[in-house]
């Protein structure tokens, strides 16, 4: 099922208008105050800044970012039929798949939205971190639409053991270093104080900064946990729902969705969230995120610093602490200590479930969707999709029908050395 | 543009129901005379030998094949704006993606449907060799949808400098060798002659082949050349000429595929070739080859072997000699020596036109299409790119507007050290 071209959004959802109370503000990590736009205003532009403390339901997505997102959007949903005969269940399962984007996951949804307001802004320049490389390519190829520069921190091992990543960076135009890099006073100083090491997103969040905070002309761009990051992300979940309408259901039972930052999460859930919110549905949303990184279902509800170094705002989120370092699992994008303070709010709120999956349960789910429905799906949506199985290998138990829809944020296809692993019985179990 | 599913073909189209004379039927390689059905029922069963010599215009796409294609089909077929823009060109460019199927290529069209006529005729497994890996990931897709045992020999220089390739087939349950193998009397006879040899697709048809013909449950596949197999790809232009009328293009002036074995261009071309037969159109077809494998510009038309050993039947065609060895250039499934017989009695009658194109412009080509169009064209695909741009650019200069039209038949995700070697400006110019 896609739309045609038309039927994609023309506003982007923002949740806050529709919450019964006010999210808890960022504070200023020396006053211990909210957060006001100028402390904001050395790193983001203000259209970003706009967003991010918006209480306005609906925002118009610029006419020359939906002309970019029609490359590849509306996305499809599809009903996973053979998936659905292979389990025997009676449930009715659809996906949303965000993996046919230029870079194979949801992120560019925001990377072209945050070049173009950064553009319009003045700047030339943008910098950012990357772990997976899922975000970095995004921004690579937002910044090459829009004639920006983009200069990217790639956690060293991951650009040492996932070389595609940079490669695909780079074919679009953007500059990739290996973090820690001898160009930033960061960078120099944890190379002095950690010789071998193999880098951290912290570490490459602060060469990122440094490099955009000293320069009047370039900002940082961050691709998950901020408001305006999920904002750009309600695509998603405003197309899933016309999508599930015209295959002529009433409403989705059950909503699972990845969460590391919580952007995919988000941009899927919030539509869905605001339907129940009016009294039109009663979906229930479900956060799949990795035992590994447990920050929903085992952290703490708590202002807590966003990166590891202790430079961020203060955001009150569901947190393991900023000195928790996951198990290296396959899903880098899911390896983050906290979460999104939008959704942890949710969460806190109870309109929100959350459950936590191992990688080798989440691989077997996504060795399975691939063996039915044809689709590599990336190692962070395998734990969507392990949700999912479980709630339709019930459903088949208890002979019920449930409308099962998955976010399948991204490809697999950068992530096959995981899947080989685990195909050759060499995964641990994190 | 994405057409609906129902508009999905219900049949394949054979181009020789429409041809002026009948094409030169192949030879057995003993006898010389034509080669009859019983000859080739060792290794293919009789549903894919009928259509191998069939003069039916349309051929049923059974329901099962159907609907698996729902899977990905149909393709989308995308007007190229920013590219157009980047250009300057009044020209309008529209692309026809197949990189959005399972395993990123056009090559699925074929292997769903021959694993389903071998499933049809009761035999139990596949085998096949796989080069660049595309096929071989296609038919270890296919195998795994109808339950068929799949067995793949993989070129050992592919298998071991495109690992991702192998993990793919084995996540959808295949096996795959790296050829020659220990496996089979050819493959140790190889290793016996040429100890440190890296591999060719010569070798590994061979032991493909010799497996299936040891064992009657056992078929063996081809994911080119054959007539069969281009009849399968006819979905690509029948679908890409509805959606050209949706668009509201009374015709395509010219388009461009690119040209290794036959299979993604005259699915892409011979739909339309029917439409200039009819009258009702004047397209030009060209077929883009790479300069290291000039079969259709440099070769000669006159029967030769499919493969490097002769062990095949005699094939009217342009050829370079089954001697030929081209320069080792990234484009893995344009390295062939011939070209589908077809295609060439359709070439041979001047209804369709060929240029060469080298890689390093295939390559630039690409990088712009992907800079401008967000995705990665696989290799292959950046040859067809690169001959549209030619027209394009020239109908900027002169000031026309035509209708282009360009097979992108697959993603380049997993050609990216390729596009690396082309970005640190490494890529020998062949």
């Amino acid at each position: 099922m896609v739309l045609d071209e038309s039927k994609i959004p023309t506003h982007w959802y923002n949740i806050v208008a529709d919450l019964p109370e006010a999210p808890p503000p960022p504070l200023h990590p020396g006053t211990r105050e909210p957060l006001t736009p100028d402390d904001l205003a050395p790193l983001f532009p203000m259209g970003l800044i706009a967003q991010e403390a918006s209480t306005e339901r609906w925002i118009e997505i610029p006419q020359a970012v939906r002309d970019i997102y029609r490359l590849w959007r509306p996305s499809p949903m599809i009903r996973a039929w053979r998936l659905e005969q292979e389990l025997g269940t009676p449930a009715r399962i659809y996906y949303k798949y965000e993996g046919a984007s230029p870079v194979g996951s949801h992120k560019t949804n925001s990377a072209v939205a945050q070049a173009y307001f950064n553009k319009e802004a003045g700047r030339t320049k943008l910098t950012t971190e990357t772990g997976a490389g899922q975000w970095g390519s995004a921004l690579a190829f937002a910044c090459d639409v829009f004639d920006l520069e983009c200069e990217i921190w790639q956690v060293r091992s991951s650009y040492e053991g996932k070389p595609y990543r940079h490669v695909l960076m780079e074919t679009f135009g953007a500059t990739v270093h290996s973090s820690p890099s001898d160009l930033t006073q960061a960078g120099r100083s944890f190379q002095e104080r950690f010789p071998d090491t193999s880098g951290s997103l912290g570490m490459a969040i602060s060469e990122a900064i440094e490099v955009a905070a000293a320069d009047p002309n370039s900002s940082y761009s961050l691709g998950s946990v901020l408001n305006h990051v999920l904002l750009h992300q309600t695509v998603i979940g405003q197309e899933a729902l016309q999508q599930l309408a015209e295959f002529g259901e009433e409403q989705a039972d059950v909503v699972y969705g990845c969460a590391g930052g919580g952007s995919n999460l988000g941009g899927l859930t919030l539509p869905f969230l605001r339907e129940n919110l009016d009294g039109r549905t009663s979906t229930r949303l479900v956060a799949c995120e990795p035992k590994a990184a447990p920050s929903l279902t085992e952290g703490e509800y708590r202002y807590d610093f966003g990166d590891t170094a202790g430079m961020t705002p203060l955001l009150k989120m569901y947190t393991l602490g900023p000195d928790f370092v996951p198990d290296p699992v396959h899903a880098g994008g899911l390896r983050y200590h906290g979460m999104a303070p939008l959704l942890s709010f949710v969460k806190h709120l109870r309109m929100m479930d959350a459950i936590s999956v191992k990688q080798r349960e989440a691989f077997a789910a996504g060795v399975l969707f691939a063996r039915t429905e044809g689709i590599v799906p990336a190692s962070e949506s395998n734990h969507a999709i392990a949700g999912a199985l479980r709630e339709a290998r019930q459903a088949a138990e208890d002979g019920t029908s449930p409308v099962i829809v998955i976010g399948v944020s991204g490809s697999g296809q950068l992530d096959l050395p995981a899947y080989s692993e685990f195909l050759a019985g060499d995964m641990a179990d994190s």
